[in-house]
């Protein structure tokens, strides 16, 4: 029997342990769910096992678990393969948003709907029945794979940098594949090839010791919030481009290859400001909407914060003015040396009568760029474009994964996301849901994807 | 007996009034304290009819009553004085702060302590005793006077503007002097030229309907609070000048002679950073620091408002980002006139991508510029000096105080402020006090200033 039948045969199984795994509330942000997170782990761990994968076990982290397995006999001449998914999921409030309850699945039009359906339970279970299906037809795997799943991916992972750093031999591997992505549409695959990184940073402006009257002290002294909005005006000029100096040095720019190849994707500017709601589009000269969005480095005010805030006048002279500021960062920025940038530049163009501190906040995240010619990517294209029957689209994300970076800071190794959720499917809101096409689709994908690893 | 033996004479009963007036609790901010303000405006229509004014009568207001009285009988050759004050007092909270109860006042130091001794109960005593004096020992007045007091000052006066309308006539007076009012130092008397204007705004510049992802979104769509940043840059020129078109033409400039007259007043420029804990002065090029404070047109930020203002990152993208605005204005200036300019340049400066909106707030002022040659001031001014031995600094105030702009657009005067607190009594603050000095020369002041105005 092919594996192909196998899975066809099997389906009606995998979606009912789909719907199992969703039952359980592994919700890893509420201290009430740790036991169901557990739970989930030994769940995941008992399905590996089932799939014939070895040494399946929970791992302890200081937080949520981590559930390892491998299969590593198909030979030191094969590659070795890590898939990463995650079996926690986000809090399902409001319940009373969904249309059936959120861990008591549904499967209407030919959906599962539930919590975590779609990000990452479905996702993650994908890679595992596609090993299944070969070990069960053919007794083996063509390749050598390590299956690496977290527990924490909903919180930020902050326990998996130390994890991944002291488990580096175990999760060591020739190519990494994440079974948590997306695709662009149901019929229209995508390979992610950059993530941007991240620095965030604030500044703060002080003239006065406390708020004073402004009828008593305007005129006499410096007035942080205006001065606030100097600095702002100084970091980027009025047509959009970043003005501080040094900022573009690090950035790779993006070549006609990689214009062109955006360039092909459909991007609807009228549907873009119809969602967002903004009059127009805005941004860095030079560059379309989409070059902005998916391959430029970005600095974006994200909060100020000065005076009097409530309802009508308050005739105060503010002590002090905040600006709260994230960059996205491309690659090879660096988070520290952009936010050095950032600190020199304001600190070279300090307004008059004030004090100025630029300080660093929590998040950092290095950019990433799968390099040009990355072979588990030109793989993981050629599967793609078989089982869609057209090419992926080569896209880049605004937002940053850690898990992508940490992997690679640790591993050395590009991650490719790999995955067959699609972004209309409710992750993080009410009413999630996982097509079950793509379900299946997804595991042919995997098991392709596996054979085609395997071939000399 | 001259009045001024007179004066002395009574002075321990004249204390021992001003005890009895500040035990009156009369709270104008505290709805429980209604009935105190109603009793405080008793005690000063009795203690008119007391001093020898007639037709003393408690008058109904929307809110808190007015005390008027008059007395009349100097002859239509005399002019008719009006003498304006108020009777109700700021909160005394917290009431753990003072070294004696607020309500119950204490004589130590030669100072009474108590709430309102200084702001306003111990100012507006002062000319009814004065009065007193004049009319034991001489039976009549040397011209015709009025009394307009209030209870509503420290609430800001809400229904004044309608009542001095609907009591025109009965106000109606050739000069008018307010018993509430400051001395420079107790060796040194002021009087205040000018007082500012006020006009209230916000901006509001809005891009994306709600907040957004800015990994997702920023590069795309403007950031508002960015694009606020340069509006308020636009706004106000590094080196501290107003950039808006047209602010300064209807400011009437400072004349050498008024630049002169405050360059004469002493103004130690380190104390007053000291004071602010400001690192610099600054502001508006080729003015002083106190012809800026006191004699120039401002435009200050008071409060800044948009997206995450907690602790830490959220990589926001905000929808909205909000900047209140008040100018401090200076004669000729009009509120409505300064808002439209302002309005006008915004609109004519709006960044890309954004919307932006001017809002008006309330609160408005209009500046208040004694007249050069005004004929109260000339002879207030002359009194002072008799009484404390030396000319009054001419001076001008940041701030502004409604029922000056009330009295000159209904009545068509330009009141004298004379009255004899100082900035150092902790108006408004716990342990409040009056200087008994300045309590007994105020009355000796009020006496000469009414002798000096009935004379031919």
């Amino acid at each position: 029997m092919s594996w192909e039948t196998y899975l066809d045969r099997e389906q009606a199984r995998f979606v009912d342990e789909l719907l199992d795994f969703i039952r359980i509330p592994s919700v890893s942000a509420k201290p009430d769910n740790i036991p169901d997170v557990q739970r989930a782990a030994e769940w995941v761990a008992a399905r590996l096992t089932a799939a014939g994968a070895d040494h399946a076990q929970v791992m302890p982290t200081a937080g949520h678990p981590v559930v390892c397995a491998d299969w590593l006999h198909a030979g030191p001449d094969k590659p070795t393969i890590l898939i990463y998914g995650h079996f926690d999921v986000q809090p399902a409030e409001p319940f009373d948003l969904w249309s059936s309850p959120p861990f008591q699945p549904e499967i209407r039009d030919g959906r599962v709907w539930g919590r975590g359906a779609s990000d990452d339970k479905g996702g993650m279970l994908v890679p595992i029945l596609a090993v299944e299906a070969l070990m069960k037809t053919t007794g083996r795997l063509p390749v050598n794979v390590k299956f690496f799943f977290e527990g924490q991916e909903e919180i930020g992972s902050p326990d998996l940098p130390p994890f991944v750093a002291a488990n580096a031999d175990r999760l060591k591997a020739d190519m990494i594949f994440s079974a948590d992505g997306l695709q662009w549409s149901p019929d229209q695959p995508m390979l992610v090839d950059a993530l941007k990184g991240l620095v965030s940073l604030e500044i703060v402006v002080r003239a006065a010791r406390s708020d004073l009257h402004s009828g008593l002290h305007g005129g006499g002294i410096a007035n942080p919030a205006m001065a606030l909005g100097h600095v702002l005006a100084g970091l980027k000029a009025a047509d959009g481009r970043i003005s501080v100096q040094g900022f573009y040095d690090d950035v790779i720019p993006l070549t006609d290859e990689v214009r062109a190849s955006i360039a092909r994707i459909p991007f609807d500017e009228a549907a873009y400001l119809a969602e967002t709601g903004a009059p127009a589009p805005f941004g860095e000269p030079g560059y379309s909407t989409r070059e902005r969005l998916w391959g430029r480095p970005t600095l974006d005010v994200n909060g100020l914060t000065s005076g009097w805030q409530g309802a009508g006048t308050k005739t105060v002279l503010p002590a002090e003015a905040r600006a709260k500021i994230t960059c996205r960062l491309v690659a090879a920025q660096s988070p520290e040396r952009v936010f050095e940038l950032i600190r020199a530049h304001v600190m070279a163009h300090t307004p008059q009568g004030v004090t100025v501190e630029v300080l660093q906040n929590p998040g950092r995240a290095d950019p990433y760029l799968v390099p040009t010619g990355h072979n588990a990517t030109a793989i993981a294209a050629q599967v793609l474009e078989e089982v869609y029957g057209t090419p992926p689209y080569r896209t880049r994300l605004g937002g940053s994964i850690p898990v992508m970076t940490t992997l690679l800071d640790v591993l050395g190794v590009h991650a490719v996301m790999f995955g067959f959720s699609h972004d209309d499917e409710n992750l993080h809101a009410p009413d999630e849901f996982f097509r079950l096409d793509a379900f299946r689709r997804g595991q042919t994908a995997y098991a392709r994807l596996l054979e085609r690893l395997g071939r000399p």
